[in-house]
């Protein structure tokens, strides 16, 4: 049953029988915008949502993970890619799917790339080839325009959703 | 039942009657080191664990919630606190626990604070009066000294766990 347990300041699912209380929290996504040679790694995606559209590595953290093994396993499982972190370049907060994704700039150590089994294809793009308009999420695009941002940037303050955009897809 | 999911490559909880798959995840906690006029602002826990430790304001973040509004919730419910949020100060992937910790640097409105329900008490510090052996846990002594790395910075990339350092209490 829904109640607001002792103690507490919101509803929750509560087991009447056993006292169980199943909390539900947001989930952690974490990726990387993955660049060689000035060109920026996509996967296209084989399973959906989304599917047949183009996104930067990224996926859920796993329990006993660091946000930046997370991001290096996401890389390596999407696109048999290796990859040395940079820096933090953004936390969106996605409110309507609870989700905060902590997507990474990160230099891939080499340009050998291939289709993990989530990928129907990977594609070293030059910016200027990039597919705007067949980007799987709009944080995909949020993450490349901050890349774009911060590209000559050593030390920054991570970007965050930008403002008025929306969060879904159009 | 324990198995790994067809298309997957880690054990999962699964019901075999109705093939419900029960994901574990980590869990994101915000806070904020927050100062007026050179103090910090800390909190003597109310609850377990480490009841009569103290602690930043800081707590599990919540659905539909961007993590600076989690920040602001939880300095207001622990210290009735009202901030403003000036950067990122850190994030901090507590393997053990699987816990992501994001702390925010955070500037007090007013000095007028006041213990929330989870608090017995609540205090502004001056930095060499910070009561170092009673910390509630170590994640608190890395923010507390990162947030005197950034002080002086307006832009800087969050901090990280520091390397070597235990996660567990010592």
């Amino acid at each position: 049953m829904v109640v607001v347990p002792e103690g507490d300041n919101r509803e929750r699912l509560l087991c009447p029988d056993c006292g169980f209380i199943q909390y539900q929290n947001p989930l952690i996504v974490v990726g990387a915008v993955c660049h060689w040679q000035q060109r920026i790694l996509l996967c296209r995606r084989a399973i959906e949502p989304r599917r047949g559209y183009w996104t930067m590595p990224a996926g859920y953290l796993e329990l006993h993970e660091s946000t930046e093994q997370g991001a290096m396993r996401e890389a390596w499982e999407e696109a048999r890619a290796q990859i040395e972190i940079e820096a933090l370049l953004a936390v969106y907060s996605v409110l309507t799917i609870s989700q905060v994704q902590l997507v990474y700039r990160a230099r891939l150590l080499s340009g050998d790339v291939s289709p993990g089994p989530e990928s129907l294809e990977v594609h070293l793009f030059e910016w200027n080839a990039l597919p705007w308009e067949q980007l799987a999420f709009p944080s995909v695009r949020w993450a490349l325009q901050h890349y774009a941002q911060s590209r000559a940037l050593q030390q920054f303050a991570p970007f965050v959703k930008p403002t008025g955009e929306s969060e879904e897809l159009e």
